[in-house]
């Protein structure tokens, strides 16, 4: 295309976004005018890709971050013959694939939701990075940001991380214009204000005319020509570009034109031109295959360990039977034991420093191109990347996530450094699996297990070692349980994971020494929870306790809860989880302070039975 | 202080660091001996505090962000003769207000919890704005920054915060020691690194050797002298500084030392130098008073409102009322309705641009210096700052939080910006308050309400207008509910809270007409839940079906099964959620898919009676 078709091409992706907000009477018009210069260069003259193979792995990869603009990118799609006008018009309808906010359960072309600003770009520096340093490949990742979204502490994440990491395949596309949702940005049209920070952090910076075709076609040709670094080009932009009466205007932000008829005829009417983007380059490296089942590390029952030494043994044995497995840290693999899979696949590991939101989007750009990421930091701190998880589940991507030093068990490290919000967090996530293993060989087995899974997949693990208890040939499939002691003159169930596991087990024994005999439940698996062993145990012994090292909402004692809410009878519940906050203080006594001990169980317990024989 | 005492007053913090750990068995010493000079220098000629008046308004407020050299803090407070070396030595164990990381919970002298890295900068930026913005206080704040916690991005968020608010009564420490937990940070000793970036961001910035107490000294004296912009101190240290064979060595992060005698005879053994800190400015303005009670807006039953609107004018009110009222926006406070509070009380309004964690942070540090804050964004964008409202229970933070946009109710924009895990997300923090609301009246009542509770209170609004059912006069106690239909032949309750209270009364309404009684709640309280109306509920109607415009974890659902956590058999439950990942529709076709709407609600109803019948 040359310069007068680029500018028709603009107005056309201008009419269309206004054509499809009207539509729907809702949208972000304003905003999708405001960057369609921009996209219209970069789909005509620098972008390869092919519309019919989404999958294909030479593609280059587009994120739309300021995912609001929405209506422009589906103008593209049309452009593009990817979508037909009569689509485009079912804009934000019931069941059509194009969303307020774009995403890739729907539409092939997506690589994942945005919407949530600050986000699409640190996911394209995960795409970059598998590109860079697991393909091998040439394709570029192209992102396009607003202004706004910079305030986003993600976005310097991701600035720092696509610097460190030379990230020369990847080119950022600031929409300057000005104007964010509820009045201007901070520093308006003062580009130079952007490329300071930009450059602060190893960037190279081109500022243009985000209108002016011929100028965005050779800032894009310097971000390709570009070495070692990556480019941000920072386009000086009119929000409403085209129709004067709403151009640079505040108040208009995510609303549909109020006159669209006329704002359509002033940017010249419906037009119906082609994009041909340019095909993808076939030179892609193959993938790594499959070696086998992973040779899982194995322990003996009465040996002790902790479940985070297991986690980094069974990843690194994982990573040895798949070459798909990627490890991404949060500059706490000594910790969460992740660093046993750094030694043996150093090329597959991914140290994030202390940025856990973009570990987390690093791992959903990589799961994007196929990828099987496990990314570990503490549970606490996977806290950080909330947002990121939540979307991540909206792009239905395939995560695995790993939380150590889960709990008040940790000890002395205090409660900033305890995940007890975790399990709630995860439990609430549109489709997760939630896991929480007791011992060695039951993490080993869930490890290798979670990478199997759909969708985000969440495992907690323990600082402390403990006395292993499975043999290293048991299952533990996900929605299942263990009945770990039982008799037909059980009168109390205690149902427990992890690190209360054992304390169950022991004021089992010291009841039993008294006369009271108590059924113990493994419930390793959260969600989805096992319906049945905890509906016969409940009718067999007649109540419920579930001990939990984790706040009293959310957790185990929610789950067991849900468990029941099957419209039948539920019989007699009790919870036990932290109900204080902690200080410092030893494992046992933190344990036996929130009352999650073995003495405390076998007390709550007595009370229990003793209340079930009065009544 | 002359120059030989302040090396001297070093190397006491570093013994006294060494000596803590060892007593502790744990800890983190090669932390804390790197920035032992920094904080020589600090209190003994630049700080001005009085320990014995931790309240006094004119007091300077440091903040340690690198929480995990605690006992360089705790050697500080020795020095300063505010603890004596006995509690010293009672680091880390239970009991000890020498907590692992420094709590106010347990210290006057802590502003705010740390341990959680990156925080207590953007909390410090907090505070900073209060003293100039609120208080217009002479006080300085002083942070303590590690190297790698400038890997997070709520530091970013910090520095454009600081630097766009002018914070030259801001004092940024970096302790650059190089090292991280698992091994070196991204930048090592590159003290330009960071300069470039906070220079980027509009910073003034100084570097120095962090070990040579007179340039350390020059630092400060440049950091107080410099107007208009804040400063930051990159000082060059080594960790484990003052003992050869730890100093600048990797592997050594949160271990005491290996040989502690000897370290403390190399660092020239125990001292007792005490620091005579500076006394405070008397010179502070008063404090704005309260105004009487709030002249809340009120509406009439049947008018229709959205609960975001109530909430706008509520907070506006009862601004005007209460001169410590203080409101933090993240750029959409004309769809939260904050904005209502800018047009009256524009002083006490901080836009605070698209950063989650540093509206929350600001919000933390304001309310450490006795403001009540209101921080509101849409609920599901509150899930970015998750990590920071964990850290501010801990803490012991009060915060009002609001999240708009609640649900799939918001229709046509979709699941990034619906609200769906908010409930389980706000549940499970230690201590706090939620609240959803049905009607303008109540939520008025509920915003004037949340001001007087204590730690985190979350109020959670709709987008869409809706009827109101309450008069502008009737009460909401916290911990309550509403009992809106009621008969003794009822067969049922629902339990429903904002959105599905109308949805449910229609229901109601609907099996009525077919002969079945329904008894209607509403939850407006989720946590703390109205226990005894719900177990009165299910006893005398058999069955309770929850209602919720949320994810079926950690919400409405789980909140009413924790009401029935005491032991006693707990009738029939059900609960309907969202259970799909919702797309694009209206907000009617939302509620419908969902399965939330009168209509599916009576479907469900009128199964679950059925079965009542039948069994």
């Amino acid at each position: 295309m040359n310069t007068g078709e680029l500018v028709e091409l603009g107005q056309q992706l201008r009419v269309d976004s206004v054509r499809a907000a009207a539509a729907a009477g809702s949208g972000h018009p304003t905003s999708s005018m405001s960057a369609a210069d921009l996209m219209a260069v970069l789909f005509a003259r620098h972008f390869h890709y092919d519309f019919e193979r989404p999958d294909h792995p030479g593609n280059d990869r587009f994120v739309l971050s300021k995912g609001h603009a929405s209506p422009l990118m589906y103008a593209v799609y049309k452009a593009a013959g990817a979508i037909d006008d009569e689509e485009l018009l079912t804009f934000r309808e019931n069941g059509s694939r194009l969303e307020g906010h774009p995403t890739p359960r729907r539409l092939p072309w997506v690589e994942t939701a945005t919407g949530s600003l600050g986000q699409g770009f640190p996911v394209g520096v995960g795409i970059a990075m598998a590109g860079k340093r697991l393909e091998h490949a040439g394709y570029r990742v192209w992102v396009l940001c607003g202004d706004s979204e910079l305030a986003e502490g993600s976005v310097w994440e991701a600035a720092e991380h696509g610097a460190y990491e030379h990230l020369d395949n990847l080119t950022l596309i600031v929409d300057v214009n000005r104007l964010g949702q509820r009045g201007p940005t901070r520093h308006g049209h003062d580009l130079d204000a952007y490329a300071r920070r930009f450059q602060g952090f190893g960037w190279h910076t081109v500022e243009v005319d985000g209108h002016d075709v011929d100028a965005v076609d050779r800032a894009y040709g310097e971000a390709l020509s570009t070495k070692g670094q990556p480019t941000v080009i920072l386009a000086r932009t009119l929000k409403g570009k085209g129709v004067a009466s709403i151009e640079d205007r505040e108040g208009l932000h995510g609303k549909p034109l109020p006159e669209a008829d006329e704002a359509i005829a002033e940017l010249g009417g419906s037009r119906d031109l082609r994009v041909r983007v340019q095909p993808p380059s076939t030179d892609v490296a193959p993938r790594p295959g499959d070696r086998g089942r992973p040779e899982l590390p194995r322990w003996g029952k009465g040996e002790e360990a902790a479940t985070r030494d297991a986690f980094g043994e069974a990843l690194s044995a994982l990573g040895t039977a798949r070459g798909d497995i990627v490890v991404l840290d949060g500059e706490v693999g000594d910790s969460t034991r992740a660093e046993a899979f750094a030694k043996e696949h150093p090329e597959r590991y991914f140290e994030c420093y202390i940025a856990e939101q973009q570990m987390v989007a690093a791992a959903v750009g990589m799961a994007a191109r196929g990828w099987t990421p496990y990314a570990a930091t503490f549970a606490a701190f996977l806290t950080r990347a909330h947002d990121f998880i939540r979307m991540a589940s909206v792009s239905g991507s395939g995560l695995a996530l790993v939380g150590s030093h889960a709990g008040v068990a940790i000890g002395q490290d205090g409660p900033s450094q305890m995940g007890l919000e975790d399990l709630a967090m995860m439990r609430a996530v549109h489709g997760s699996t939630v896991l929480y293993p007791c011992d060695a060989n039951q993490t080993a087995r869930l490890v290798a297990g979670m990478a199997g899974l759909d969708g985000i997949r969440y495992l907690r693990t323990s600082r402390g070692a403990s006395e292993v208890i499975y043999g290293p040939d048991e299952e533990f499939p996900v929605g299942g349980s263990k009945v770990l002691r039982s008799s037909g003159r059980d009168r109390l169930t205690l149902v427990a994971a992890g690190v209360t596991v054992p304390e169950a087990l022991a004021a089992a024994e010291a009841l039993d020494g008294e006369g009271i005999a108590v059924r113990v439940i493994d419930l390793y698996s959260v969600k989805p929870v096992d319906r049945e062993t905890l509906r016969s145990a409940a009718e067999e012994t007649g109540c419920l306790m579930t001990v939990e090292d984790h706040h009293p909402e959310g957790g185990l004692g929610d789950a067991v809860a849900e468990a029941f809410a099957d419209g039948r009878p539920v019989p007699r519940l009790v919870r036990l989880g932290v109900r204080t906050m902690p200080g410092s203080a030893s494992p046992a006594e933190q344990l036996h302070a929130a009352g999650i001990d073995a003495e405390s169980i076998a007390a709550a317990g007595r009370l229990l039975v003793g209340e079930a024989i009065v009544s």
